[in-house]
């Protein structure tokens, strides 16, 4: 009952992502496909970055992580996989894995050079997931070794996807949103333990909005400062969208603001 | 083999389904998770109960239904999980339920107060689908009985949402649209023995439909109300979106007229 | 771990495909269901058509597929279930599966006329996918044979759903756009053959664009014709979407000119 995660930008419209579960059923019927997402934004490795730390820490030891968004394929970016302390990740070195690894470091790298483990020796320059990744994740849930999948790589030269830098400023932080959910919540890049048990609010598109633990400290309809699920603070509005009600976009500024500090 | 149901208003395109997919797995890797949707509209809790009381029927004996809307989440709603006859749901006590509740009630019900079977002994305020109710289904699915769950509560004492009711008139009954699906299908309140074996017409919309069996009873693109699927009086458009051509929407007024009345 | 495949335009907000998974499962819970996809558009049986023949290939040798895009439900079409080669399709006698039919002929047909696979005796006029098709593909993947299902048809008299044709010039080929992907990837329905190892360019639109091997080959932004990962000529934007971005929609005219014949 050994699982693999798979997140990509490939949408729900086409079969792309069933062709690459048919794939990894031709290889091994036992392995289960678990979808983190599909619908990342095409191209946007700053959402999948995002999306992948976030998923990461919630899963089995030894889970295999085979992510797709591949704006560079068939061009000269590496196919890699990387062994972690807790599981593996396969994927394009394109910086995916960037936010994973800041928190959880590669003890083992490879390029992925063995046309052994493909599904073809000579594979489309266009769609690497189908004959590249997903027939490698498949061979490497199922045993194959790391090793065997291609040939060492330093773990420190993985291209890096650096997240935009919060700041200390003098009455509190200022950092920017990085991601916007479904609910049109407002991720910022400010990490919970700057606000964690103080008194704090925020500043962002002109509004001041009071930190506090949930939705329902304030008013259906009201905004909210709190530390989102993610680990991260958050901008909402208590049974609404943030992002539409408030004209917040992506890289916005915002600025929280400590009381000890005033 | 045994199966956990999922319904959420998650969406798509976040983590936050694979990460629940994951918190499971790592309770027991052998349950194999459903989705039923995860497009419910934000906060509905119209929807989820229409959603979950069209589908409990279907699955097996046994089986654990996790449904997570949940706009209350952090506030003094109840987190409960219920035994009834054929299955189990765990969820907020925010009427999600009440739909299936109505034809299948409770036996046991308990409030989800054992923090030994949640993910963390300090949940989240904000995601309680990952860190109370993921954890407890996957622990109720592997063999953890209800009652170790938490203190048994009054099943007649959970929170309702009951429908728009439908009333009789001299000539047929009146009801309204409680529910559009995907191809733009009118979904009324009227139950089909209202019309089982009747000769029937309907009027919503200023517009005269003649109810018949299926779309092929009509030329294509012209609208048909018909016994759905579901079980209850609908009207579609054959080949086409009622919803977009009859300009009708959810709460509209529907009225059937039986022949034999007349 | 056997497995069926589903196709269909139910779409992703209803409950009708979890309570699809939800039959199969009551049939036989060993039984995994992999999601082609659900959004085919509503009724679009070339959608269909083009999804199911690009994804049989990629599926181990007996999956049954169960395709439903099925406008014609409660009339006169046919259901059917069909043996080829390396798999079994199960669906509507529309078209639907004449793209799969086109490169690996049915070997055995039957018309599903043997309720005693259904759901029930007296399945809806709506929802056969719930009814007949689904648990007809439980059973067969589960040791039913086809000839069970019901009665023998000829294979020869399946309804068929032909593509436009393209048809060769003096100095190329000359098609039209068949599909258009989650990246706005125009689909051609030129086959590869005609330029696999030749120098080559596109016009359409007005344009005139390259044919090359892989986005990389051109800047970020610019528009490529290349051999699609499906196996046909396809227009695209590095990194861009062409339906977007060069006005192209489906049908529209697609010239092959080839070097060495000018």
């Amino acid at each position: 009952m050994s699982k693999i995660t798979f997140l990509s930008d490939f949408g729900d419209r086409d079969v792309y992502v069933g062709v690459i579960k048919g794939v990894i059923a031709q290889i091994n019927p036992k392995l289960a496909v678990i979808d983190l997402t599909h619908q990342i934004p095409p191209h946007s490795l700053a959402a999948a970055r995002f999306c992948l730390m976030n998923a990461y820490a919630y899963f089995p030891n030894g889970t295999v992580h085979l992510a797709v968004v591949d704006p560079g394929v068939g061009g000269i970016r590496r196919a890699i996989a990387l062994q972690l302390a807790h599981g593996f990740l396969v994927g394009p070195d394109n910086g995916i894995f960037s936010g994973i690894l800041s928190q959880s470091p590669a003890i083992t790298a490879v390029e992925l050079t063995n046309s052994q483990y493909w599904l073809t020796q000579q594979p489309s320059r266009t769609f690497h997931g189908r004959d590249i990744f997903a027939p490698v994740a498949a061979h490497l849930k199922s045993g194959v070794s790391l090793k065997e999948l291609g040939r060492e790589i330093d773990p420190a030269k993985l291209i890096k996807l650096n997240l935009a830098e919060c700041s200390l400023t003098e009455t509190g932080v200022v950092g920017c949103i990085q991601y916007i959910d479904h609910f049109g919540n407002l991720v910022s890049n400010i990490e919970a333990s700057y606000v964690q048990g103080k008194t704090w609010y925020v500043k962002t598109a002109g509004l001041t909005i009071p930190g506090c633990e949930t939705y329902a400290d304030v008013q259906v309809g009201d905004a909210i400062a709190l530390i989102g699920s993610h680990g991260w603070v958050e901008i909402a509005i208590n049974s609404g969208n943030a992002q539409l009600q408030l004209h917040i976009e992506l890289g916005d500024e915002v600025e929280v603001f400590l009381r000890h500090l005033m």
